[in-house]
């Protein structure tokens, strides 16, 4: 049979990672803090079903709906965008310099498309996000790890190792980071933003989980510190109002924005119409304010359940991150504990059927690094089975360490 | 400012005459037969309507409708693909070789991304779809044209150019053609499949038209005689259910299904949750015979008139196509006209305000190519409209050739 293109080799590794990762997910018993999933309860659901209902009793929308629609997004969602997102965080924006893209991944996807060349470095957190590095792999980048710390990408290292590499692109999820849940403090949100223009580098600021704050106080954007153009933005309606409706943005420059049109025409035309009319009109019609509170309120407690749970049941030792938002904390073990090995007990054995994702995974540095790291996702689980699920996996990483 | 990337670059010519020739579109004043979307009474608002109101009343659904989604599409419409679509006409297929995509053009893209290195030929046929086209270069290819008569590609040609260039592509719209509106003999269908399999080039069997049949008899897809699994078909549900909800699919073999995983996972995750469901339940409730049926009454109809038009309106010596399917025809004008000239005029000069598509960008070999054609797409106007736009576009080419 014909050859796969050359990319399609170097994806290999990652793709077999993010398989096995999610493998278990769909055990229904298992408790599983392995999915980036809202939680269920931060779904809209009745309130889609009376949008939609209004909207397809008109006709004009009716048909707007079902036909052919602009490259770019609908107006009215690149507007939402601009007014709604943008403004309220201290980034001013006009509407034509908004991309709507089929979530917050294809964005990421076309970005890669407008500016990686096969060879090409794009730097990125020590650990990241393991669906963009196979992103990157598809494009045939060679990733870099930039450390980081309590306060996000590290950068100093940053500026090192941009000088060392001479990259194309620095890749960084400053707010709630997945896999870690740390925040990048202000200081290197500036100094980010800087090294872009000074260096001539692309800073891809992926900020799916910016909005899900629920404690500290908001961050402007690295965007909102680019003077140059050099800082791309790409959000994500994911977290806001529904993974399935797979809606995103870009915001960039005159230049880069107009380039996008080619290659979003050239990925899928553009992206489904309803989904982009359902959610502009979510926004046009007031909902989302309480939606917000409501789901900051919901994640709050599940991330104070989780952190009160780890602290109680996982092992003396145990390392934890503070999130003030998003869906993810990172967990630190002690004496050595694989945790790519520790799942497959932690998945299968009847007393325990819990699911995390191991930290290994998130390291394009490889080599083990990680291997006692866990990534554990609370935004899509109940308190009660936080409780449940962290107890007996307590209770099992506490039985390895005897 | 950062360069980007060299695939865009070579994007650069199609591009600009994808956005040149659909410019005129957003003019109310102008009956265009230059667009490819579906006729608005063949959209089914008011039957989405009533899928939408259930769908979202059921809390499981609604859920699953806002909720991350399996990667490959839902199983409710690959089974829907199989069963209403494949196997009426003599293509078996099982739902696990079956990737829904975000529309025709993605399942474009995602093949390019699982199969084509910068520099490999594809052979298309001349004149070929201009976004496929612009697809192809975004990914570096090489784009060779192989000639067509009125039994569509030449496999002659074809099979001659297979061993002149050592493709790692054929491209080919079998049925009702876009452009040209010509439908591949059973034959050469036949043909193309083995030239696949003997010398070992992947046919990607784009087909989005097929369904839309008005006269004449059904004839197989390539795939249905494809033993080695060289063919891939690629198709979409913009022209049979509703193009703004940007739903496609492929169908491979496993090993390709498989890898194709990975590629989507790598562009956007998954296709839109609610427009699966929406098209799953359309076919599930049983509505399609009768959508179907009276969609191709609708097309029929606009298709007589154009035919009967053009031979009254247009000058003596004009050649077109007698389509039995799909939404195009292609026109060949007499005298020399240069269709890319009079289309600015045929636009902007009030007594006319017709458009068009000129035929020189649908070649690849350029220089001049086509220079005299035209694609009309008859199925989104009117009757009416396409006697008054016919009668004015006659007038305007008639002056010319005094």
């Amino acid at each position: 049979m014909s050859k796969f293109a050359e990319r399609i080799n170097s994806m290999e590794n990652s793709a077999a990672v993010v398989k096995r990762l999610f493998g278990a997910m769909n055990d229904p018993e298992i408790i599983s803090f392995g999915g980036g999933a809202p939680a269920r309860e931060a779904l809209p659901v009745d309130i889609i079903r009376e949008i939609t209902n209004d909207i397809m009793r008109t006709e004009k929308r009716g048909f707007e709906a079902l036909q052919y629609g602009p490259v770019v997004g609908i107006k009215d969602l690149r507007d939402v965008v601009v007014n709604d997102l943008l403004a309220p965080k201290g980034v001013s924006a006009k509407s034509d310099n908004i991309v709507i893209t089929s979530g917050g991944m294809e964005a990421i996807n076309m970005l890669c498309q407008l500016y990686i060349n096969p060879g090409d470095i794009i730097l990125v957190e020590s650990p990241s996000f393991v669906h963009s590095i196979e992103v990157f792999e598809m494009f045939q980048a060679r990733c870099i790890p930039v450390n980081m710390d309590d306060n996000g990408m590290d950068t100093d290292d940053l500026e090192a190792k941009i000088i060392q590499y001479n990259p194309k692109m620095v890749y960084v999820i400053p707010t709630f980071q997945n896999p870690t849940g740390i925040t990048l403090s202000l200081e290197r949100r500036k100094k980010i933003a800087e090294l872009g223009s000074k260096y001539d580098v692309i800073i891809l600021e992926d900020d799916p989980y910016r909005d899900i704050r629920y404690s500290g106080s908001d961050l402007l954007p690295i965007k909102s510190y680019d003077k140059t153009g050099h800082t791309i933005l790409a959000n994500s309606f994911s977290k806001i109002f529904s993974a399935g409706s797979r809606l995103g943005y870009i915001l960039a420059n005159d230049e880069v924005s107009n380039k996008l049109f080619d290659v979003k025409t050239a990925t899928n035309s553009h992206t489904s119409m309803l989904p982009q009319i359902l959610c502009a009109e979510f926004f046009k019609r007031g909902y989302y304010p309480a939606h917000h509170k409501m789901i900051c309120d919901l994640y709050r407690e599940r991330r104070d359940v989780m952190m009160e749970c780890i602290d109680k049941y996982f092992p003396k030792g145990t390392k934890r991150t503070t999130p003030d938002g998003g869906l993810f904390m990172w967990v630190e073990l002690p004496g050595g504990i694989n945790t790519t090995e520790l799942l497959i007990e932690a998945t299968t054995n009847p007393e325990v059927k819990v699911a995390y994702v191991a930290g290994e995974g998130f390291y394009v540095e490889r080599g083990g690094k990680g291997s006692n790291c866990m990534r554990i996702s609370f935004g899509g689980v109940s308190p009660d089975k936080i409780r449940v699920g962290t107890e007996r996996l307590g209770k099992l990483i506490n039985s390895k360490l005897k």
